[in-house]
């Protein structure tokens, strides 16, 4: 015996000797995986021990991660899966960059808080005019529109529209394959329910749009990522992760990448879909930002005639956040399952939200406001781009239209402290690793042109970076 | 070598020979569940045989559940669990009495179908004036409540109000333990993402509102039901499940019960939350239809206080079905988790609906709405009544308030047969059965009195029940 083991302590013997039999149990499979372990109280009894004795072995056990204790419940024996606390799955990662984090303090924040951060413009670039006029109009729509759950696919009319959409970005999508859906998220969250397993591995963009990783936690998936230039993903690096990982599902977006600003080029998106053939691989296509594009970026849903790209998109970037409709493009079968999938987890869709999409959709306004508030977020990325570069702050790349810039700190910075300043200040930053899989964009900032005027924000950087 | 045997053609022993390989491979773990097959092409050549041979061994395999195709992408090993196609988890129902496609067909239905077996008002029951007052005002609202996401837990001002409501029937809930949600299934959803693990088992009533086994389906949870009387569920058969199946939920509601129209007993809830201590059992209780009543049942969240009972609703059925929003009470602590979870899925809520709905419950003209409903409802529930005892159906209850009514059929009368004959006519019907778990109901049927005005419901009865 090692001299210098300290002889325990009576109570410790009693805790080793809970933590050696809930051990014991788990090796012999009397406890699995997910069972409940017997009571505080059962097992001191059964014992003849004190609870207090249960309670700090079945904590110890639970710091080393063989059992775990759940909300209001008890304890169970770890399984292969962590429950769904998202905070819990995944790498822990510093509140300054977690993106839960980010969307939480970015939809709490007040009206005195400066959001350069989020992901939306200000409510006053939106289309409210068109909205009151639809909202009016509304008021004197059919009882039902006004009372009735939607259909399962969604108002037809809004159906048709899209499709007519989709086919002038040489999507063909019958109004048959498209379903509606509460949010765009809720549209890429209802896929990943109908198309992943457990385990299954999902490829993303790095960086990517920071809730695509709080989502996929959610789903419990293996996440792996590829490199995403101003072309669109690394070509090279996809084929070399596909080899090597086999994910499932792609989520990307083509129109106007999140947070990059970069356009898919032809010969990429070409290369891209032929590797996802030869490794079936799905693509999910995120399509959000399709109305503040000046030329349209080619579509890997065009392309590949939804044969394994799935178009999804929302009205929330540029019609209205406060009204939640989404949608989903896809070949029939898929959207047969995912309309099931959706009655059993949200019943009815919004009859209402979508009648007023379509009524904003269709107002002569909204062309005309779309057109303005291109021209606005253009003149909003060219000063931001000015005023950013006084911080020592570096576009990675200029966007040919949106509202976000991708943009590289002075070398040494730490995106992740500089926000962490910031909110100090009132100011919601979105700092690079937030987006990025790897954690290696600690040196970038994503910008929202749209939410980036206010001259606090400048003084703010200036201090921080130089501070 | 057995005489009788049949020996194998050249083409059968490849296919034996391919199958055996995979099925070595399984067993060996170099495939494991969820893994995914060689492609039939791949496999083709490595073996030096044809690809119709490698389809014929993958079909068979898949034929015995070994292994299974996932549209678009090819074969894997089957896991525990099946893909997320709710059509082919559990058993397979008769379309009569499958849950989702009652949903289906009722959402589905045009205005020249009847539908006495849906669960929601006709258009023309519900509060309109109230709803275009609401719009109208809306239309005057501030840029903010037109464009932007709703904060996370959702429009504080709803929630106060909420939490007054919550008061009246003894519930002690503050505004920052409610989330708004966008429906009250989403917010049944929510909690199964948030509390299950794969495999775990929860507690319906039998019967139960049948969307309750959708959406367990799409959880991939255990289901296991107690017998739900005139005062509540079984409190025998309760105590006995929970000892065996050790379910983490409890789904059910107290109010007014769908389908059966009981109310739970003071005796029967007290009872129920012994149970639920003692076996550590989590409760949901759905009160979508509290606005019905007429005196107020016992709620198991006053009772309880709100430690394991969750208490969840919505404004579908007595405010509008359109609009979508719902919301949850639970401790604080999950509250927490359910909004990190609810930005992961679906971003943020409808400030837009949360704001509508607020305005018609704070209208004046909502109360006198809902007290002319509940007469209007009681009218309809006796007449009902009385013609569906003129074709020998029968109230299983006479409920206090509501608008179902659970019915027995004339004996040897089977309600998926009569509900597929009634589908024939245009008229839409909810079998018993697809509210049981232990498909026990298939003489039983709900009638929604305020969709069951029309004569040739009657007609259409009369005839298949004598047929």
């Amino acid at each position: 015996m090692d001299a210098t083991q300290t002889v325990p302590a009576h109570g410790d013997t009693l805790i080793a000797t809970v933590m050696a039999s809930v051990r014991q149990r788990i090796t012999s499979r009397s406890l699995t995986p997910g069972m409940r372990l017997p009571s505080i109280r059962a097992l001191a009894t059964s014992m003849g021990i004190s609870k207090s004795t249960v309670v700090e072995a079945y904590e110890r056990l639970a710091a080393e991660g063989v059992i775990r204790s759940r909300p209001g419940s008890g304890f169970y024996v770890a399984a292969p899966m962590a429950p769904l606390s998202l905070s819990e799955i995944g790498p822990r990662l510093d509140r300054e960059v977690d993106p839960l984090w980010i969307s939480r303090q970015s939809l709490d924040a007040g009206d005195t808080m400066l959001k350069p951060g989020c992901g939306w413009l200000p409510a006053s670039w939106m289309p409210h005019e068109a909205l009151r006029r639809g909202l009016r109009s509304l008021s004197r729509a059919a009882d039902a529109t006004l009372a009735d759950y939607g259909t399962p696919l969604g108002l037809r009319p809004l159906r048709e529209l899209l499709a007519r959409r989709m086919g002038g970005h040489n999507i063909a999508a019958g109004p048959e394959q498209i379903m509606l859906t509460e949010s765009g998220t809720q549209a890429i969250d209802l896929i990943c329910r109908y198309m992943l397993d457990a385990g299954d591995t999902v490829l993303v963009d790095d960086p990517c749009y920071f809730n695509f990783h709080a989502l996929l936690r959610a789903h419990r998936a293996r996440v792996v990522s590829v490199p995403y230039g101003p072309d669109g993903p690394d070509i090279g690096q996809l084929a070399t992760v596909l080899e090597e990982h086999r994910p499932r599902l792609y989520l990307t977006n083509s129109g106007i990448h999140n947070p990059t600003g970069a356009s898919l080029s032809p010969v990429t998106a070409h290369r891209l879909l032929k590797l996802a053939e030869q490794h079936d691989l799905i693509i999910v296509e995120d399509d959000i930002f399709a109305d503040f594009e000046l030329t349209p970026a080619p579509r890997l849903a065009a392309f590949d005639g939804l044969e394994r790209v799935i178009a999804i998109g929302s009205f929330s970037k540029t019609l209205s956040a406060s009204l939640r409709c989404g949608y989903i493009a896809a070949k029939p079968e898929w959207i047969e399952g995912l309309v099931d999938l959706r009655i059993a987890t949200s019943f009815g869709g919004s009859h209402f939200a979508e009648a007023l999409v379509q009524a904003v959709l269709t107002d002569g306004g909204y062309r005309k406001h779309l057109e303005g508030l291109r021209t606005r977020l253009a003149r909003a990325m060219a000063e931001t781009a000015v005023r950013l570069e006084e911080t020592g702050i570096v576009p990675w790349l200029m966007p040919q239209a949106g509202m976000f810039l991708w943009c590289r700190l002075p070398a040494g910075a730490d995106a992740g402290k500089v926000a962490r300043h910031a909110l100090s200040e009132g100011i919601v930053l979105a700092p690079g690793n937030a987006f990025s899989l790897s954690q290696t964009a600690h040196g970038f900032m994503r910008f929202n042109v749209a939410q980036s005027g206010d001259a606090r924000i400048y003084r703010m950087l200036k201090a921080a970076l130089s501070g």
